[in-house]
């Protein structure tokens, strides 16, 4: 008799020590906007993605490595860098064959979180990229923690649907016993067929859409699978999987 | 014009320092059980209630106030305790003027942590004294923080249904603009015709019910206004208020 792993879902990076991240695979997530701009840039061809944590290393690694420095802070390009946050600017024309150097807070932090915690395997999930995210998690047969990124170490609802999205379609092959996991697949069903409208409602949304006019892009990270492409963390790159 | 005060929904002990507890109204919540067994005491007259976080204190304070010592470990009477931790074991016959001594973990934690941080006043909240808890939120013109005990630092759904069930009474009062208390009201709504079913899923029900035959408590437990009191944590000590 085979024994199903474990899946468990973290709602916030402050919870993330709660679980037994070694030897599992870690999906960060982060779906406004990151983790759907890695999916994206990947997806069209990019060579490889440096995530980092500040604006300098951006700058300074972009230099050394003849990359892209992108990334933004309060929602307008960052002082030193060439390009934003968005999903839809890492277009094939743009970014084939091209290292992109991405700022990210929240996502970075995760990423070096599962990393110095032992994690087997990490990769990035976005609505972009469900399918390739799921296919993997399918065939691993390992113990996998999705790990939310939310806002500042607050719980978000974005990072919550794509978790469940993800449950939705491989709790067949998990034992899964966790709040977390089952409130995440409830509130994903719940609203499934009206992610956008939904959408309106979160904090996230108003952030990025009444204050900086992402409204695009927002579409873009809640459309399942125009991205569908495996981020995988390796050697502090993320490459295509 | 008047400004409505702020209200938050903090879902795990483990989240609370990302919220400003000063001068605000803390709701601690710990829905099975400790929180519906403070409503049942008080309801049923206790003189009031003493909430330790181990068993030594539990025992050696009731031995020096002449109090119940009450707790469990496990879904066992603690050594040196003469009572659980069911709402049930807490009726006007054997609780009326006594004092009660109750451990309780996270619960326990929860109420220092916003005594330490300021909060301006702190209660006890749960299904069986909702509408008391919700009539005193209104009138007290604060900022609310909506603390969710959880387990062990983890998320669980009991706690946000009910954190979800106050926020869907007084929204009308606040300014909420918090992704946690919107999923929380949402999971309420959706679920509030049929909590006992819903509740078959959440992984405390297991432990309580299938391992431990708690099925009256999370009955008790789940249902509105049955112990209809307000806890006030004053001087360590939870009172009437």
């Amino acid at each position: 008799m085979s024994q199903k792993p474990i899946l468990y879902t973290s709602l916030s990076p402050a919870l993330l020590h709660l679980y037994d991240v070694k030897d599992t695979v870690v999906v960060v997530i982060d779906v406004f906007r990151a983790t759907s701009t890695i999916a994206s840039a990947l997806y069209n061809g990019a060579k490889y993605i440096i995530p980092v944590d500040a604006v300098p290393k951006a700058v300074e690694i972009s230099a050394e490595v003849g990359g892209i420095a992108a990334g933004e802070r309060d929602g307008k390009l960052a002082d030193g860098l060439s390009h934003g946050n968005s999903p839809l600017e890492y277009t094939k024309d743009f970014i084939e064959d091209k290292i992109l150097v991405l700022t990210t807070t929240n996502g970075t932090r995760l990423l070096h979180m599962a990393l110095v915690n032992g994690a087997d395997d990490i990769v990035t999930g976005s609505f972009p990229n469900l399918t390739s995210v799921c296919n993997y998690l399918t065939k691993q047969n390992k113990n996998v923690i999705l790990a939310c990124a939310g806002w500042k170490d607050r719980f978000n609802i974005e990072d919550t649907l794509f978790a469940g999205a993800v449950i939705h379609r491989v709790k067949e092959h998990f034992t899964i016993h966790c709040d977390s996991s089952f409130m995440a697949e409830n509130i994903y069903t719940q609203h499934k067929e009206n992610l956008p409208q939904f959408a309106e409602n979160l904090t996230h949304y108003h952030r990025l859409v009444n204050r900086f006019g992402y409204i695009d892009d927002i579409e873009f990270c809640l459309t399942e699978d125009v991205a569908d492409v495996l981020p995988l963390y390796k050697d502090e790159k993320l490459v295509k999987g």
